[in-house]
């Protein structure tokens, strides 16, 4: 049984509160559903079965490289970290697992991480290694690269820190490591294209060695930052070279803000399902570059046309279809919690739209370059309000009505805010 | 022995003014070389050597769905495009094929077009497509689609035609099939990304299945227009997925223009020739979208970028390196005579200048991380001015030291102008 | 009284299958609304008094510079382009008003197409001019400029052009001329930036001269196409100082395509009408450039942030406000009725959801800086299914709950079909 | 009598092993301008009394927001960055001048400051005020805005911070402040954007009023970044009305990174100064977003073009024409010294170019439309090789020939990093 941060009686007071609307608003939805044959009932169940991961950074405030304005009561540690995630778990009933970063997260013992996490309900996601930046306890830079470096030993030293990830999820439960590197040039030759992509792949076949049985290794794309000329996993197309040279349990991870203006982003989910690569995702929006802004908050119809995507995946190949849903965020001027039970509720919430849409009539408007109807279809199913399903879903899990409202009587903020400092600067895996 | 368009005593006469001048640059530039251990006379000789494509459709005035301005003395058939592309190679001695495209230059008499281009000195470049028009002798619409139609029925028409292509080129002596398709989406919902997909590589492989053993195709990618949602190839990752399906005969095209903002196209050529799978280029630029500018007039350190890739690939592997250029502009503003002689230098400057890069320090900096270094021995290679050396290889190969003036000194437009009524309209080949 | 396209019988009839869960959604919402203090009546009736000029070009089939695909019953002429409007403006209730294009919509008879277009119910909206192509009665061509062109015969001829546009506006009971000029180069160097504007300013300053007292000219930006390396009036900057240099009587048109990647329009919207410049809108969606697809087709947020701002200008300022809103798309692969019918309610839907922000909420968030809960109030009104209130406006004015499956009902496609025979080629006013 | 960093007999060496293949270099040079009627000797004036200033912070190694990796020997104070930015000056000969950041730079004894930078003859140059960062010193933050904050105590405090700098600016001999704040929004709804306008104008004035007579304001705009969705001075549009509206000693500073994709910034230079507001430059160059990279790395064309610009304003309007240029330039993987070096000759180079353009020529080839001709124009002049130039300049002016290697033969580096320990973060003014 999972402890809990929130106490239940606080959370049922304020749900009881917005229960008769809730209801309503639920039951007039159902009673338009039911008018197109959709079983509102099974759609809330789908909207109480959805997850996604809580990145452990996402929980910090986060700045650019210009500043970072601290936000009051930021987690200290990994322990402290994994407390606000069980509150936006709790809360949202739609977080069920905390990803991981090394070395920001290591834990002395990783045993008891685990069953603090376990304690609240949390289990542990992927796996995130670290080669951006530098360890003190690492005797080289990564100022010139990573698994790319043309140092034989950088590129050892990178690889053993991979391999020691995944030794320390095997111990927490984790399934996947979820491999980034920034490596990249800022001038015109000051790499090789070609050799640098070798020597990622060599080293990236040792840390694949490595995987267990039952693990996956993401590889994440970005077209730029912090390299800004060119980067070495700058894009899909790569990636899927990367993941196909390792090996199956190597699979591609898309993040939303990582592509050129303009790139159609649901079209590479369709193209890396089809050829057998979808790993995962990190959800978030932008407007400009790797924004990092909390889900759904720029451009909220793309979101359900990923979704769109992943649903019609899920229904065509269900047991080819796993991937791994997490929120990569940085809140820079909102209450991180806050953002992240929002972002998460925006991203079930394109699951559910996604969901509704009619796929028989779809194809057949497709079949037939039936355009308008088709694009109809679509745009039907997401202009329809689900909060309500979103509510009840929450609410019979034993979660927030309002999450927001709630979480702000909870007094959670100023609580924590108390018992943990204001620090500066921008150290400490906050990115 | 090659028929003349342009008088030879003309061009020589107007060498003969620039001769002085141009052998002082070219000495002082020898000079300059030979301190840095390079012979001239061996650039000299790989400028001579060097050649890229006419496409025939170029030498026609370009324009945009807004309007067309004809130009003066366009030409009306595929004999007086090759009159035109052989005024282009003659001054310029850079242009020794043409590459057309079907339907619009349609031989009525292969054999004959095919002689009268080699009593040009013109050789027969790749055979393009066209299933994104209507065809007058096609019974069906390419209106949503041609190789990934839903209908079967236009994947045979589209299918039919593309071997159509093979048949005519084989007669005239090609050795390779472009195929651009402009199959995508306008709307969100109105086809699957994936059935397109899968319908479009279908087809493609009956088109495979009808190639020459000695021929191959290219597979041009593009990310929007004329789709303006999603394009079923719509850059290198979905290329070199059909690419790689299709088998070995089957490679990628890689057009300047076609990319989303930002993107690092040097690197996909990298990429491209690193899998085997680099088939060849359209050179042009742009500034925006597919603007199909003049090669090197927006940026023109990108192209000497490309060819920095090209040359590395050449001389780390020359077996596996045999890309295709072409040029592929359009002209809406200059004389296409003038502006693919320019072109044409444009891209011959970018090939010289990349040889000229000291490749043996380039590694070596490369190698120990020092940056500086290594971008300015890419740049130092390309403010080098090598204009004498290619004014050189024309004036030896029989053109023109200064192309352009030469080429209004002969009245070549004023001439065709009389011949040659204008004509009105957006019809005939012009993209 | 108007005369009626189609028989109100059968849009009746469709109404009374629609009406009973028409009724049971328009109830659910207005209670919930009601909840939130919100009189649905109050919007429905907001619904009932919005209106968006069609542009007459619309209603034909468009294309790309590569291709267009005719449909079928394209009108040849303004009379047909009036009666597609009237069924437009019939079904949807939306579309009061008709731009018209000169010189493809040059009336013989301007009094007469006056009476017809109010026979069917509709005004004259802005007239627009066209000197981005050439005009067959018209000695010099447009190729290299026109209001910004280096030869004043040119300028005078494009003034000339504008003036007589205004004269038949005058005639027609329009109150606007909206002038988008193409002028820019192809090339860096082509013309000097300044020495075009100052010519452009000059010219237009004798087409303001022209403009009746109650008259206004909105000037239109765009960043490029048909010129694709510099744009005379290529952003709103340009824009205002020309606006500004005129006068009061001009004024900045938006078009929603128009702009870099990532430009934030909503942003531009606010300077504008700051700063007494506001004049209107094209409205259209795009992903890539200049696409003129489908209002809120592929980026609905967006154009709900649009009338987010509208809806705060003309409640901060009512008696500076009054844009014109025009629809601006290029109807490719759809019926072009049923593509502006369903943009006409998606910028309808737009502006009804941004009526339901609640400002005063707003505003207090914005000042302490409450930022989740500031995102939330626009989120909350734009998430709303405002639908059964603008399908009530609709029935209550007598057009259709269900526009498009109402208009599909009427045959009136194949009708026309049969009347006007296919054309071919892109000429004849389709952009 | 300037203090000397580098012993000049060092750089006379050195120079001296160059001299004789840069004479010859220059005599070829020399000749072949001769037959273009220009006289080479007036260039090389041209660039002898070119300058552009440095940024203090730019002497530091820079980061993005995922890490920084420290340099050697990086200065810890002001004082040791002038001393960096001294040899910068010594063997470039381009950067007699420093622009200071507060509170980075804040002095303790101004008038010690001037003098040690004059003893190394070094001016200063803009002051620079900061309040994108929060201030040890401070007591409001500035997470949520500066000068547009819609808090009056935190506006004030930030309108206090930039009278301090332009105080502190007056004890230095500076003659400008430079104006970027960060305000701006992540999230649709957290700001208005007029009333953030409007309060940003407001303390703008009274900036403005604290200005000296004979000093002048720099706005400068940016898109995105540190806020990511919309910002306050978001472009030249936005700019330009600030500037107007707060007075003549007001102007728009262009940094090239501070655009959307695409965005034609040598017009926006066009218009400014048509338009009596081009304050300055901040030179560096991106392929993505503000990428601060070196100058001329990327797209060396682009700062050709921009220089032609300004080259034909200073032309046309001798006596309005006085731009402040600068360095802003983030060094993640370089050496600092040699990067500001190498961009400070970069810049002048672009310069140089621009000088060498026909304008003449070009301006009747623009008036008779042969835009090959005034293309080419251009393009003669940049692929013009005026190394030599810049070369014999530096000579002239007791800077290095070879300015990379003669710095490096100094063991500069290697001294400083003897006497600075390393530090990480951050922090302490590296943007």
């Amino acid at each position: 049984m999972a402890d809990k941060q929130i106490d239940p009686a606080l959370i049922a007071d304020h749900n009881q509160n917005a229960l008769a609307d809730m209801l309503a608003d639920y039951d007039a939805l159902g009673a338009k559903l039911a008018r197109q044959n959709v079983d509102i009932e099974q759609l809330t169940q789908k909207a109480v079965d959805f997850g996604v991961a809580i990145p452990s950074w996402g929980v910090g405030t986060g700045g650019t490289r210009f500043a970072r304005f601290p936000g009051l009561g930021e987690p200290r540690n990994i322990y402290e970290k994994l407390a606000d995630c069980a509150v936006i778990a709790q809360l949202s009933q739609a977080t069920p697992t905390v990803s991981l970063h090394i070395p920001w997260d290591r834990p002395d013992d990783p045993a008891e991480l685990r069953e603090t996490a376990a304690s609240w309900g949390l289990g542990i996601d992927a796996m995130n290694s670290n080669t951006f930046q530098d360890h003190d306890d690492m005797p080289l830079s990564f100022k010139y690269g990573s698994l790319s470096h043309t140092d034989e030993a950088v590129r050892e030293q990178a690889i053993a820190h991979n391999i020691d990830c995944i030794e320390i999820g095997q111990k927490l439960g984790s399934k996947a490591l979820t491999v980034w590197i920034g490596d990249g040039t800022n001038f015109p030759g000051q790499q090789s294209f070609t050799r640098s992509f070798e020597r990622y792949l060599e080293a990236m076949k040792k840390v694949y060695a490595a995987l267990p049985d039952d693990w996956r290794v993401f590889i994440e794309h970005k077209i730029y930052e912090p390299a800004f000329y060119s980067t070495v996993i700058q894009d899909w197309g790569s990636n899927y070279l990367a993941a196909k040279e390792l090996g199956d349990k190597a699979q591609c991870l898309v993040d939303l803000g990582h592509h050129a203006p303009g790139v159609n982003i649901e079209m590479i989910v369709a193209r890396l399902f089809q050829f057998g690569k979808l790993g995962g995702f990190h959800f978030n929006d932008s407007k400009y570059g790797d924004d990092d802004l909390d889900a759904g908050s720029i451009n909220p119809y793309q979101l359900f046309l990923v979704f769109n995507e992943l649903v019609d995946a899920e229904l065509s190949n269900p047991s080819g279809f796993n991937p791994a849903y997490m929120l990569d965020q940085s809140h820079n001027v909102t209450d991180p919690i806050e953002s992240l039970i929002s972002s998460a509720v925006e991203v079930q919430r394109a699951y559910i739209q996604a969901l509704l849409v009619d796929r028989a009539k779809l194809a057949d408007y497709q079949d037939t370059n039936d355009v308008m109807m088709a694009n109809r279809t679509l745009k039907s199913a997401y202009i329809t309000d689900v909060s309500p399903i979103l509510a009840m879903a929450r609410h019979r899990a034993g979660g927030a009505i309002d999450p927001i409202t709630t979480y702000r009587a909870t007094g959670y903020r100023e609580t924590v805010g108390k018992q943990r400092p204001a620090r500066k600067g921008s150290g400490g895996g906050i990115v």
